[in-house]
């Protein structure tokens, strides 16, 4: 173990160069006077990369050897910490994993990394001794991570909620602001570098989902399994519903949720209708948000940009400076992450609060359709709070809108099924709950 | 020096029982377990409390020796934390360094001694190696210190503001919301227990003024003399002013401001009209809600409750807890805060940032007040944006408003001095700074 008088100098080992890899050593490097002012005279630099394609010269990285191999950072002696920024499940598994073995400490803005695997890196970790630090994994440069499991670690946290796919939130920023539909949102977003070539990730909810598996974990202490967290994503959002959200003073944002009851924990992705003069309403563009309920904090909310190089950058560098402080002083030490060294499954629970909903029917007109809708909702002892339908909308796809006073979504949800299974439907129901101006979210 | 193995309890002596002192321990005994779990089997407890005033029955902390001399629990071997929790900087002062010379990490909520005495507390405890831990001392449970410190420390951070005073927003909130008058308003306060019997501190600015003058060395890492800072409280915002307020479709919010750019820093509180469809704006209540601007991070927000016993309990407990880890690993650690070791003082720089104004007048009507003062400002080549009067106003007590193009601070000083010298002022004119929507605030 070193300390501080022996060792001023951490070594930082990089393994993938594309966005949040640059950007983390380029801020390590172009900060250094006022980081090492920060640490106390400790000097962090960049000692190895490893990137795949040929390096250009305006990459070099003042003479930082580039390397092919990542096994040549993960094991080379000048290196105290490695940055996991290559990306995937697969190598950066190989990657953390061999970077243990080694005795370094890792860093990661991997979210699907830590969402899939993150119980047996904790666990290598642990057995080492040494940290991983993941606050790049989820919302980019705002610092949740730290809020739940530090800033919140005395209190007992009820409900993490929030805007976690800054994607999805760019691309119905644009259909809200600009009445545009969801394919030309989302080929604007990939035009801009906010979606990528193959969106489905970002825009099916997955993204969101791992984020929120990750929170759920830390605020609960649960093992959270991502994929059996039910997700419905934006792309069937269309600039119809952001039309009839606006007559009902609201707009629509993909909403990760997690909530603990007595009954067990409620994890979902999916479309809310938000007020629009609420906070969550006021998070535009690629921005992200998350409100952390607790039980004597009350509810907080973090917001800021959820990606881009130069915020999950700053987030990396959170870690590797936090860590750099423990190994300075000879006592890097595990991450205590209740919710990954758990092997209990958490209790899965429906959500009981009745909530209103929004009913979105897209249908072939014919006489009849109204009676037999409300019907089927009748039969389920749902009411009905309004019907809304625009005039002059084509008859061969015309799409009305019911909302529902506050009922549970299994009761709702059994509504829906036999709705769908009515000829005149086109297109399934599309159901999203309502939040009402200056209610709590869950 | 203790490791895990060796000790697995870590004894926490307070000082002060009232709101945040009580909160604390009742927090860390009602939560032991899920304390337990986060922190990987480390148990930490109250074993000395300092109470000033008897105790009753029902403040017994099972068995926990109540002591009425703050000496005893500094001194005490069953104590490796002392929370400051008495408030005021005098005594605490004392509690404070005579901790740390009994080998004490510390832990404090109190704004006033750090903004005061923070230099030579901070170089007490760098010299004993022994951390403070100060997150509850702005903005109670929401992790400002941490974010600012530890988050963005990578980063260059450009601008600090927020509201930082929950009494002044209920206040203003309250005003906003209910049309009524300012003294209504904090008798409300005071009667919810929102406001102190002598508000001062609050309602003048001095406690926002204390918070921003400690984020403000954090996030510069420059010497802030907290009484240099100019301020302005909410004593002579009037019902009236909130009117003309919703007129340009706008709230006032007390503002505290830290900015850095290549001439200085600069640093107010002040009320700022702010549009209603702002963050800001929703900052309702007693809630607090931080803005950081940094480099490369963007723009963040914190947000959620500045004050109660359960959020600032929590805010007191995160640094616990932080440093319960660190002594169970034989290595308590000074923070490093070059603020607050930087002997230069800060080089101080005016606004210089046109920005728009509002100004209010109060009146004896006559003829040739707006003809007068619409001199007095093109005088100094100010443009009038707007000039709002409402009909019906009593003569001998008229208020009415005049807004302005963008214009620096200091010009437009030049021009309150003069209106206010105009024989027609019933008191001086009110101004305050405004925020166009969409507009960034530093």
């Amino acid at each position: 173990m070193r300390s501080v008088s022996e060792q001023q100098q951490i070594r930082v080992g990089i393994v993938g160069y594309g966005t949040v890899g640059r950007a983390a050593a380029e801020i390590l490097s172009g900060h250094a006077e006022e980081i090492r002012s920060r640490m106390g005279g400790l000097s962090i630099s960049v000692s190895r990369v490893c990137r795949r394609t040929p390096c250009t010269p305006d990459l070099d990285l003042n003479g930082v050897p580039m390397v092919r191999d990542w096994q040549e950072v993960v094991s080379a002696q000048d290196v105290d910490i490695v940055v996991e920024a290559i990306g995937g499940t697969d190598v950066a598994y190989e990657v953390v994993m061999s970077s243990l073995e080694h005795g370094k400490a890792v860093v990661t803005a991997n979210k699907a990394l830590i969402a899939r695997h993150g119980e047996k890196l904790f666990a290598a970790a642990r057995q080492k001794n040494l940290p991983i630090g993941i606050e790049a994994s989820v919302a980019g440069g705002v610092p949740v991570i730290r809020a739940i499991s530090e800033a919140l670690a005395a209190d007992r946290i009820k409900a993490v909620y929030g805007i976690l796919n800054g994607t999805c939130n760019y691309i119905l920023t644009q259909m809200e602001q600009h009445g545009i539909g969801f394919d030309q949102a989302l080929k604007q977003a990939q035009a801009e570098g906010y979606a990528e070539a193959d969106p489905t990730l970002d825009i099916d909810g997955f993204d969101a989902r791992d984020k929120i598996a990750i929170l759920a974990r830390l605020a609960f202490g649960e093992a959270v399994d991502a994929a059996r967290i039910p997700v419905t994503g934006i792309r069937s959002i269309t600039a119809t519903d952001f039309h009839y959200a606006h007559r009902l003073n609201s707009t629509i944002r993909l909403v990760a949720s997690a909530e603990k009851t007595a009954e067990g924990v409620h994890i979902t992705v999916s479309p809310w209708l938000e007020p629009r003069d609420s906070m969550l309403a006021k998070v535009d563009g690629a921005n992200n948000a998350i409100f952390i309920a607790g039980e004597n904090v009350g509810t907080q909310m973090l917001y800021g940009r959820g990606a881009g190089g130069g915020a999950t950058g700053t987030a990396v560098l959170s870690d590797v400076l936090n860590i750099a402080q423990q190994l300075a002083h000879g006592q890097a030490r595990a991450n205590v992450f209740a919710g990954f060294h758990n092997p209990e499954p958490m209790r899965t629970a429906a959500r009981l609060q009745p909530l209103r909903w929004f009913l979105r029917l897209t249908v072939q007109d014919q006489p009849g359709i109204l009676a037999r809708t409300a019907e089927a909702l009748a039969r389920q002892n749902i009411n009905i709070d309004s019907v809304i339908q625009e005039p002059h909308m084509p008859k061969d796809n015309l799409s009305f809108v019911i909302t529902l006073e506050p009922i549970c979504e299994c009761t709702v949800q059994r509504a829906v099924e036999a709705i769908n299974k009515f000829e005149f439907m086109k297109e399934p129901v599309l159901l999203m709950p309502m939040i009402s101006s200056n209610e709590e979210h869950v």
